[in-house]
């Protein structure tokens, strides 16, 4: 998973259906688990934020497994930008951004399907099992949260990136599963971590799209923070890497 | 654990010995922490969804590090049917699925001896420790559920598998744990996951032998879902599998 | 890690250091999260099953990476008397069951010394944070309860060591730690999972000699359970890894 | 990350750097969960023990994959002083405690700008966010405490160290953040466990000086507590491995 050489490493094609499918699996895991906690008839009702946490460090170490062989396993477009600004090869981002987005639509969708009944017999507002809100709502400091968030993020990913014993063994993505425990652990209380624009964006055109009965609004207002700030964390992250590697 | 050769690697005594004494294993303790959790007067009563889902995540650690040199560890029929799909050869998969049945009987009893003394007091009905049920009762739906649970878990083996770094360093066993912590968590909310079918038929018909007061029906209109559900779900994962690798 | 060629691996005056030091280390650690989830002024109070088994697998994790240096971090009579049979080699035996006997005093003297302040103001029964004890008192039950979760350790532990991918990695430590996590989860319910003669033993002479106000009885009537039981089990899980390997 | 050897690995500047980094992202994700689980407007409000533990486990793996390969990854002063102990090279260890403090606190200032809107709306005493304070105040036995569990977080760090096999998968960075989290649920009832005087003094001073409304005091009174005995139990470990290998 050298992710550094992922500029000319997958085929265009590849680079679609791996960040496509992965993406896809990572909101039907990630989304799931909120869903999983926050439904009425769900045997996961009320498990905690320990729950949301590890559960959606699995969602990644699942997704990343599956579309490492085809297109590197970025699954955010953070991520990728991250990875570009390290490289200085921008080519193919708009491939992996868009596929990663596609695939978070997908994967918002199955979310629905796996939850169909409890979805059916919902009364209360249901985007937070879609996408991030803020518990205090304040765009300057919604931004710097979600940019902090992102940058250990990525910067943890580059960092584990070029550590060749875990690229020997395997266990990398494992590292990186864990680091998206931790930061939801420890930077998700104020927003509730997106750190991936496709993890908020795609999942709130599914809700704004899915015959969701009572599903509320899906505050649309709020959306351009989960895209903008994780953005500028990778950003930061890769030029900071640059800097000090 | 290259489960891809499967068909070949291990003599038929081997297969039925790895397979029973795995799947045994895995009921023992995928069936223990249900039991732990439900039962009165067990010091783990009530210790919530996240002991669950890891309880059966570290019992497919143990049983497949017990089966893996025997077997392979598939210890799931859905499992050995994605990888007969993938591979092309079926000839040894009826013995596979028989082992894993026979074991998972076993290991129900297993987990009946070890709670025995809470069992012969029991007062209330005990299948949801043996087999798994629908917070919402819907065929399709649950099907649905089955299936994709199922889905994740088999093309996540598939793709595990194929990573030499794993296979060199052993850890692919933990991946896929992890993996199973991960589906109970996001996947597990309608229907208690399943995701196997002689974990679900296997224990059932133990539930329906096995002496305990009060243990109520075994619910056998229920049965047939997390059959067919799971056997859907890899026959799609190692089809899947195919047509992108 | 390879602790099949314990037997003529370390000389007697490292086994006595290594099994002294890890098991001290052991029961330090997993006596201590009894007391930090049980003890009035702790921090930990009520952290609940989950932090109580993940703390005793953490304390097997830990004290396995200071001692396997120098002795192959047994830890516990039981894998002891397992490797014994697995091998047919007795000589050291004793001294490995004596090391781990007085280390495991030791341990439970150090988690006094760490929680002095909580333990000089206790008010109530304290055994628990020592020694294991029933949930439902009868004898066979228990024994067989503690011969089924030991079997489970033991042969889990006789299979990881001969995963040459574990070994070369160094990972075999960990999958051993997750295996204790998961027989406290499933296992631990009716006699909370003593699965070792000494962590049992060790801290219960402890508790009888230590001036803690208001610390009740040693229960000695129950404290050959939690050493015949586990010495069964490691007999068995070391017979049939013979008799199948 | 071969500890041993940091005498000469490494750069001054590369020490700075990494040390720096290092340990401020190590406070960001520490002070985080201790934010993140207290401050009102949180998501994980009242997420419990087991989150704070955990959530200190990843900010160590995480911290230490960041800054392994510029300094490799103490983060702590007490490990850099086991560490020189070890090695008997004390050249660069004020170099290291220096930048660790330094890291500290900007890590510290970076969790109050995560939770900026949580701590501006604060309306009660926050500096069990920042530092470590003890259950039961009692010098002697507070130090005794502090001094048990950095014995054991260095004595763990010194022989994982030693591994190669854990050197080679790149897997001993998780090896000693699962033993942070085992120290946490074990030994950390009684004062919070800082086993590093960095971590505490650091944002001890951030929290003298960041403008938090109804902030409290920072109980100086306490603050040589969490310095001097992790200190003392690094020299312990430092001391003991020697003479043990």
């Amino acid at each position: 998973m050298d992710k550094g050489v992922f500029v000319s490493a997958f085929s265009n094609g590849d680079v679609f259906v791996g960040e496509t499918l992965g993406t896809a699996a990572l909101i039907l895991l990630g989304g799931g688990v909120c869903a999983a906690v926050t439904l009425k008839k769900s045997k996961a009702v009320n498990a905690g934020w320990l729950a949301i946490t590890f559960g959606w460090g699995f969602a990644v170490l699942i997704a990343a497994y599956m579309s490492a062989p085809k297109s590197g396993a970025h699954l955010n477009p953070a991520v990728t930008i991250a990875l570009a600004v390290k490289s200085g090869e921008w080519s193919q981002v708009p491939l992996y951004l868009g596929s990663q987005l596609l695939g978070a639509i997908i994967g918002a969708v199955l979310v629905w399907a796996t939850y169909l009944g409890q979805f059916n017999a919902n009364k209360e507002p249901t985007l937070g099992i879609f996408s991030t809100g803020p518990e205090i709502r304040n765009p300057v400091q919604n931004v710097i949260t979600e940019v902090i968030g992102t940058f250990v993020l990525c910067f943890a990913i580059l960092t584990i990136g070029t550590n060749s014993g875990l690229s020997q063994s395997g266990t990398g993505t494992l590292m990186v599963a864990f680091t998206v425990v931790g930061i939801g652990l420890s930077l998700g209380g104020p927003t509730g971590y997106a750190i991936n624009p496709a993890r908020d964006l795609g999942p709130r055109i599914a809700h704004a799209l899915l015959p969701i009965p009572n599903k509320g609004g899906s505050d649309w207002s709020y959306a351009w923070i989960p895209v903008v700030g994780p953005i500028l964390g990778g950003l930061a992250a890769g030029g900071l890497y640059n800097a000090i590697f």
